[in-house]
């Protein structure tokens, strides 16, 4: 088994040729990849079955876990597909974004060009890998993947298959590289090598986004906490507040754009309450509230001061009426993760106060917060969903995974 | 004295005021300070000559360092106008970037939105109090200072100057604060304030950037070492290039974006490195070559391994004659630190290929290295060059201090 650091120096000599790479010779590796994929669906499958044999021995096996590892035919066909759709995409490599000339007759002018090495930290989720292959490649960067060990079997062989793609269409394979070492030392030693890397990005919990960010040295871009917010103002229009509330809540509970507090002005409780939480307790969805929220449901459970801090990530809410739109900012900002926030209003002044006000990655009037994400917004598919406010915020589509180059252009111009 | 974690924290809290004043408003406190700067010349000269006389009896003490940390009037004169040109430049905050329709009917954009706080860590040069702070509040952040231990009083007295002058436009004064502990702890302290910073900048040499990647968990953008190279190619007009060599070389050897390396084509090292060599000579230069550079004048002494990676921000030059373009794309490649690179050259598929393949933040065809700058490149002032490809590249100026945000417009949208 090569070194953690024999990994990625191979995906930094890997990162030159994929950096040049013109775009149909990188469309052609992704179509080659899909294709593959296709091809090889038993290995994979068979691979993917000693993953999930693994895992039932383990202690706490769940069947959420258990569907999260799996493949079958239909999820590789799905993640072929997910390679085809990137083909579609603008290259934003070359891309000159802005040329201006100088008084002295200098050019000046700003160009994509790719990060280099971008390495992604992941858990036990085999359709990054794929996700993260193709938008590595696209975007011209070589790709350090470093999954969980219960999905070791399963990124092995996705990743041969990917490599087996990359040669195909002339380009080196160490173009995506697994680290194949699972252990918290090699995580850590991973974080480190600055020489070779130039971003690292957890997709995963708080546990994962934390370590990295305390042991990265690499510079790191945060994904994907999302204790996002509702907020339910007094000029709301009733009916499509409940659809938008039970929306953001239920629609996919598990994902980090899905609601965890309900915010409500105190004017509308009487009217908006009963139904949104009769609503919302027929889908299923344990309430943790505050008292005045006890008071239109015989279902609601007190909320502590951790529920405002939680991001349940499941059918579990919190809600609290609030006396007005500028208490709803500020509990938004207090307790939120900068992920994705709304306002129900019909209130111009309230609108803009809150989308001026709340700092987060995106704010929503009027919309269901489940929209944050890369296809939703029309920018394609994504390396996660940023929530740090340096390099990139929000859905980190192919832009994000590029820098800039000033290129300047003289005639001999020398400084007075 | 208050702590780190207290100095911070009233800076996130000022941040919010700052990130919501509008341009005259931000615009007038940077007024209120030029003026201020200026009333209070005495005052500052006075804390200055403390530092001076501190400075005098310690060992290590140079001329240099000295010139550095002096402050007279013309040079808060200097300060005052730099503010000013501060003022004429665009604000970025509130820019709505794009703006585009879904199919469903969800418009969404992406707004610029301030960075939040901005810390910055920085060596004994008052003047980057004074840009920092500017710079800062423009771009709607609030700024935390942190100075080395020599110029403290300087830095308390332009600090005081400064939220005079925030108060005086009616803005929090902890808009921008001085952490007045200068141990290596409290520097620790700070890199490690992810609750309050949303980023840090290192300005200054190798080991401050070294200590800042090793310890910070707070989002950093290294800047400014340079260890730039020229490349005369074989085809390039021998006059304009020792004019240009010169002109990188001398035209002030102490900053980052002067060069360091000149590379020579074989073919072209007759005709231009005798009168080059000789040229930068005369103007003090030392010469550090190769063997072949060494044929070419008397006072070449031998350069080692180690001049290739040197950064001598110094009248002292390693010069190294190469095959090919391509052997200097490598070199640059292996030795540079991604600052400011230059081909001069008349072939245009050369100038191609160094622009495309040499990996750093500015890239020139036939002109000097030293224009990398935010008033050469037309940015205006900047916070420093970054040599990283995260979130910024080459000069920082206000867009670099600012990130985005997704604004979402409904009306009553679901996911389906």
């Amino acid at each position: 088994m090569k070194t953690v650091e024999e990994t990625v120096k191979n995906a930094r000599e890997a990162s030159w040729s994929i950096g040049e790479a013109d775009t149909n010779q990188k469309n052609s590796a992704l179509e080659e990849i899909a294709q593959k994929l296709q091809e090889n669906k038993d290995k994979i499958i068979e691979a993917n079955s000693k993953d999930l044999e693994e895992l039932k021995k383990k202690e706490g096996y769940s069947r959420a876990f258990h569907d999260r590892l799996l493949l079958d035919g239909d999820r590789i066909e799905g993640m072929a597909d997910g390679l085809r759709d990137i083909i579609y995409l603008n290259d934003p490599v070359g891309e000159v974004t802005s040329m201006w000339k100088r008084p002295n007759g200098l050019q000046v002018g700003r160009i994509r060009v790719p990060l280099g090495v971008v390495a992604i930290i992941y858990e036990a989720r085999p359709n990054v890998t794929i996700d993260a292959a193709g938008l590595g490649i696209k975007s011209g960067n070589s790709v350090v993947l470093r999954g969980s060990s219960e999905a070791l079997n399963s990124n092995k062989a996705l990743v041969e298959v990917i490599q087996e793609g990359l040669r195909a269409a002339g380009l080196p394979e160490n173009g995506v590289v697994l680290v194949e070492q699972t252990d918290r030392e090699s995580a850590t030693d991973l974080m480190r090598q600055n020489r070779y890397l130039d971003v690292i990005i957890p997709r995963g919990g708080a546990a994962l986004k934390k370590t990295v960010m305390e042991n990265a040295t690499v510079p790191v871009v945060e994904t994907g906490e999302g204790n996002c917010h509702t907020f339910v103002d007094e000029s709301a229009e009733v009916e499509s507040a409940v659809s938008i509330a039970v929306n953001a809540k239920v629609q996919r509970p598990g994902v980090c754009n899905a609601m965890e507090t309900l915010l409500v002005h105190k004017n509308i409780a009487d009217a908006f309450l009963p139904k949104a939480l009769e609503a919302l307790v027929n889908e299923g969805v344990e309430i943790r509230g505050c008292p005045v929220t006890a008071n239109h449901h015989r279902e609601v459970k007190a909320a502590s001061e951790d529920d405002w801090a939680t991001e349940y990530l499941d059918l579990v809410l919190s809600v609290k009426v609030v006396e007005s739109a500028e208490e709803a900012v500020k509990h938004v900002n207090t307790y939120g993760t900068g992920h994705s926030e709304a306002i129900i209003t019909n209130s111009y002044s309230n609108s803009r106060k809150f989308m001026q006000r709340v700092d987060a990655a995106a704010v929503y009037v009027n919309a269901s917060t489940r929209f944050t994400d890369g296809n939703a917004f029309g920018l394609g598919a994504e390396m996660g969903i940023s929530t740090q406010k340096l390099h990139a915020r929000g859905p980190m589509g192919l832009e994000s995974l590029t820098s800039s180059k000033y290129i300047v252009y003289g005639d001999g111009q020398v400084r007075g």
